[in-house]
């Protein structure tokens, strides 16, 4: 199991959520609680929820932006009770929690909680190693938002306690920081663009999708310097293009 | 599995956690709720958090005590965060979940959830033919009950429907046959080259990693299709430039 389960709220509206979320995640044994600019002030509401669980609020992290919580996170995971059609690969949250209990102790893992009335938007999709279905009523698919915190943590302490087999995990890789891959596709987009690979009607489509790919594939740090040297070699060849283009003129 | 599943709650304080409750087995697909000498009005507050499940409420059944909630109950089970010493027998909730999808159709299921100070008392737990227990941190049981509700709606549904199934997958993803990930992989060799991306004391090793990485991310037909695009237009790119410095010799 990794070293830190993060939890991620993002822009989460009712501070009783936040108060409720740090309690399912204290009974489960959670400790690390994350606050995406929360939309809510953390008062009397949040901490009458959190009961015993105060702990939780008072050493939870805020932050502006979803990168500054994935920082240091070598394992991003999105939640949804829906089915989403471009994204991460979707797994039903058991053998997610599963998949998790398999990695090495020194991981840190991110897990993502949207805004009660939208989830998670594309671009934290975008960020996620995998997104975890939380299996729900076909017609009423409205799971609260520390509802299905609790059901995470609770799932994530069953796996955790060997109740269920683990998966995936090769211990002796180094998975790559969830930066070092953002930085790595970003390179990618720009040389792109640069050799004109990029379909001017969707321009954003192909980023996506080497996300999406860079992030099913859980880059190791060697692998994301080889592919960061080969796109540096193909700018410096392109721009010696462009500069004898320029000089023929 | 049980043709009916009723969830029984037992001198419920909170109005709150009813409400909750009534969310919490609706997104699981259950809607058999009894309530047992509730200690507090189901007002506004029930129906705030109950959300759109408020019929869970409004089809609830109301009764003085627990005798006749489980009137008509073939099996009965007691729900705890916590181990009890005297009473019956005892398993961990997924053992039970499991337990329950193997009853007759026929039967009627009642499950207790106690009130939220107290939990069940033994008058409670003699009528019980099991005790499920939720895996708690240690150190905090604190499980609110409507987060209880939850967790158990969810094992049930689980072992209900055979949800918990290997990775889901997406059924309209095309993996890509293995000569299409090969020519690839080859490609990136030759524009490695090309732009001189390549270490002299071994030719070989960029290739292979990126063979690997390519066989571990189970590449789609379109992805291939995306990244060999990429690789064209950065030998384009790359190509003007040879053949500029070629025509300026």
């Amino acid at each position: 199991m990794a070293s830190e389960i993060r939890i991620v709220l993002v822009e989460t509206s009712h501070p009783g959520n936040i108060g409720a979320a740090a309690r399912a995640m204290k009974v489960m044994g959670l400790r690390h609680l994350v606050l995406v600019n929360p939309q809510c002030d953390i008062g009397s509401e949040a901490r009458a929820r959190a009961s015993g669980a105060v702990e939780v609020i008072n050493e939870s992290v805020t932050v502006p932006t979803l990168a500054a919580a994935l920082e240091g996170a070598r394992f991003v995971v999105g939640t949804s009770a829906r089915t989403r059609r471009l994204g991460p690969e979707l797994v039903d949250l058991r053998t997610g929690a599963a998949e998790l209990a398999g990695l090495p102790d020194t991981d840190v893992v991110a897990v993502l909680f949207g805004p009660e009335r939208t989830g998670l938007d594309n671009a934290a999709l975008d960020c996620c190693n995998r997104l975890w279905r939380i299996p729900t009523d076909a017609d009423y698919a409205s799971l609260n938002l520390a509802a299905a915190v609790q059901v995470v943590a609770y799932e994530l302490r069953v796996a955790d306690g060997g109740e269920v087999a683990a998966a995936i995990g090769d211990e002796s890789v180094e998975a790559a920081p969830a930066e070092e891959v953002a930085g790595l596709c970003d390179h990618f987009d720009r040389v792109a663009r640069q050799v004109e690979s990029i379909n001017p009607e969707a321009p954003r489509l192909a980023l996506r999708r080497v996300q999406r790919l860079a992030r099913r594939a859980r880059l190791e740090v060697s692998e994301v310097k080889l592919l960061r040297g080969f796109l540096s070699a193909v700018e410096r060849a392109t721009g010696t293009a462009r500069d004898t283009d320029e000089s023929d003129t």
